[in-house]
């Protein structure tokens, strides 16, 4: 083989995944926002083909022998093409780790546990759910084996979600948040909380659309290469970095519900957007990891969003889309509501505050379920133990317990603590972000550019190519989840008058 | 091999094929419907290697060899899979006719083409098309030999786009055409022309978006497997059986024009709906041929949506979309309006009665471009002459000539003749169901079931498992083009009181 040769095939290979990874997102996308609702047999027919023809496609023994030829010339390489070599060749080594007819036995096993777990939450009982949950695990414990023997199991887990992330590293962390958000959020409860009633009067869909494309345009979103469509759940979809789609769901009674949705998936989408050309079309395009994307996605939610230069910037704009409504309201009041602390049983509903009071749970249920400390059967009076003494909440029934997400059905282990990540990551981020920039008097004039600016410089343009931990020290320096505790502490404080 | 295995294999390559396709429609379907302007270059680079790779799966020698031994076992199998076998032979022969160097370079050409031929319009410049035109038609006199050596050069291409029709069979149909509707158009031309300033009041696009749905209840569509768009111009793009949509375009000033969009895609959705479970997934499933797909799409527009009982029976709905801009038209009114005979110059803006004049221009121009006696810098002056002759009107630039339509800049050369095939088809499919169902009683009520059913049974259910022509047999008898032209005499005679 030429080296010549070898780079054509690369690129080639790379090329034709990202064909298939764009043909899969149409029809996912196209599923979730406008397809008609009888339609699904079909399109899963097509996915499930394409799923496998890009298996097929990248796990030919060629594609082995491409990338130990280009291992072994590594350093003749650029190093954007080292980078692209180093995780194609993880990538390819994953997916020869777990036997074939144990990987096809999980496929099926998780389709199955997905139907079953709809309806186990639908009936709301647990008892439904648990044999299947049970080979889940099982699977799991196994899978971990084959990630990485050396690692304990959990961490092998965590590992594939969030590259470099362990139990030693969550356990400082959520030590941290539970020695310093559980007795704050107990002073919280005993003050009077703010009227919130007003973000649920009639906010009529129309006019909840156009404040969305407002607050697209506050972003900084080019919207010749992100539109917004409605689905059930709010999501972002990356074709490549001139092309990505954020998705919301309205409700009539709560405008807060899509405006933090829109502002948050814009983040993703920022990201996604802010990737660097000479990635496209490679491994390398799309955000390095999902506490990273999260990072973005709550830094543009909750920190920017959710402080009241934004609030006060926006809200004039706002009345307008919603002269009625916000009758009378004042921007401080708005920014009280949409920050107001309520100890709640659902994650997806969480407030800035608790939000990590609910990973927490799972990642506690999690670790002792894959070291096998815990039985399956035991996990809804765990959950339900557990809710209570980190939120104070008695949790009525297993569908608003602990069969609220779909995750596990999904076969997905060690994937929550990324989302509480991302907001402790994006609390190191702002603090950084402040000596450089003028961050509130910018944001206070409802001007997002500089504060993008920086996390497209720092965070953004990367994509891939460097190792999630990496990309986390470049904008954030050494993890110290402190200075998450210290941003939620301020915060909330002045709020409640602490 | 064993032919149980070969009977694996083609229905694995056909399911192949149809997720390649599905593929790819998606793709489409988001880049003409939702995907924001600035995204067409990424979804080009997909679309481009899915095309290839779906190439590639087809034309392995593999393939052939398949295809070979199953025609040789032709006996053994069922009627449907023989056909499959005979309609993928076809395919697989006609992809390895033309060379595969002159076929990129084909590819290549007709992309330079289009935006060559797109600039041109806009500046209605015929000489700017006319030396890309030049190399489009000497491939296709070339590729006509390819396809078949035996055929005149055009019949060989008009076979490619409706199988079993030539120009023998065309001149006889636009003989009778040009002998019955030019003078039946002369006569109406002198006759008072109704008002149909109605239609172009203020049409609030809100309001015929809700009247679409409507229409598409009248027609009988089932939501769950067909959704409604919007795109520049209006398609039907079909998944599968289940899985259809249609789009539409609306024009604030002008209620007809989505209006018969909507009914005329509606028809080509029917059709897809309609084909049999038994297909699904196989190269049958699908339409057989374009001009048996406008057969349908014409019926509904035309026939059925264009006439005095259907118009009567969805008026008063009508109304109640409109009540102001309706306010005291009559159903007879609205229907002499939408049925106004206008030589115009645009193909895609004629009524019913002069579209197949339209037709008519283009078949002259390429049966003798492809002959080699007409010049294709001649073009311009023949169309107009041409234009004067059958429609009585005068071109005044290229734009609004012969640079309005894109098919010759996409290298399709025989293609027109089927649009104008499948309005006299509909004709004829009208008096055959005439004889069994009482069309016009249950029309005027405003239900199509009946003639829906009858569609269903003699057309849709069989997809592409029968021979085009053979379709044509089933619905409409022999061939006869003065039905059409008694047809069309007879509506436009009571109209315009002649």
């Amino acid at each position: 083989m030429k080296l010549e040769d070898a780079l054509t095939q690369l690129e080639e290979l790379q090329r034709k995944m990202y064909a298939y990874d764009a043909a899969s997102n149409a029809l996912y996308l196209d599923g979730v926002t406008v397809a008609p609702k009888g339609t699904g047999e079909g399109r899963g027919v097509a996915l499930s083909i394409l799923a496998g023809e890009r298996h097929k496609l990248f796990s030919a023994p060629e594609v082995g022998k491409l990338l130990e030829y280009l291992t072994k010339h590594k350093a003749e390489l650029s190093r954007l093409v080292q980078r692209q070599v180093e995780e194609l060749s993880r990538s390819y080594e994953q997916l020869t780790r777990i036997p074939a007819d144990e990987y096809m036995e999980y496929a099926s096993l998780t389709n199955e546990a997905n139907e079953v777990w709809e309806t186990a939450k639908e009936e709301s009982d647990f008892s439904k759910f648990e044999p299947v949950l049970k080979k889940l695990v099982k699977f799991n414990q196994k899978f971990a084996k084959y990630y990485d023997r050396k690692k304990k199991p959990y961490d092998a887990l965590l590992n594939e979600f969030e590259r470099g992330v362990d139990m030693e590293y969550l356990d400082q962390f959520f030590a941290t948040l539970r020695e310093r958000i559980v007795p704050l959020l107990k002073a919280i409860e005993e003050k009077e909380q703010p009227d919130d009633s007003f973000l649920h009067k009639h906010y009529p869909i129309e006019a909840q659309k156009r404040f969305s494309d407002y607050l697209m345009e506050v972003v900084g979103l080019d919207r010749r290469h992100c539109t917004i469509g409605e689905s059930e759940h709010p999501f972002t979809l990356n074709f490549n970095n001139k092309d990505v789609r954020i998705t919301t769901h309205y409700q009539e009674e709560d405008v807060a519900s899509s405006m933090y949705s829109v502002i948050h998936e814009s983040g993703h989408a920022r990201y996604e957007l802010g990737i660097r050309d000479d990635m496209q079309y490679t491994c390398l395009a799309g955000g390095v990891s999902m506490g990273v994307h999260e990072s973005q996605s709550r830094f543009y939610e909750n920190i920017i969003g959710r402080s009241l230069p934004f609030i006060q910037a926006i809200f004039p704009k706002m009345q307008e889309f919603f002269p009625e409504q916000l009758n009378g309201v004042t921007a401080e009041q708005f920014y009280r509501a949409v920050n107001k602390v309520q100890p709640s049983l659902v994650r997806i509903e969480a407030d800035e505050l608790t939000y990590s009071l609910h990973i927490m749970v799972r990642y506690e249920i999690e670790k002792q379920l894959i070291d096998g400390s815990l039985k399956v059967q035991d996990i809804p009076e765990t959950w339900n133990k557990l809710y209570k003494e980190y939120l104070g909440v008695e949790v009525p029934d297993d569908k608003h317990g602990c069969l609220q997400d779909s995750h596990w059905a999904g076969g997905s282990f060690g994937y929550f603590p990324s989302y509480a990540l991302g907001s402790a990551y994006g609390a190191q981020m702002l603090k950084n972000m402040e000596k450089e920039v003028d961050v509130w008097g910018t944001v206070g004039k409802g001007d997002l550019s500089a504060v993008s600016a920086w996390l497209g410089e720092k965070i953004h343009q990367y994509g891939s190519s460097m190792e999630p931990a990496d990309v986390v020290k470049n904008a954030c320096g050494e993890f110290d989840p402190a200075v998450y505790a210290d941003y939620l502490t301020e915060k909330f404080s002045k709020i409640y008058n602490l």
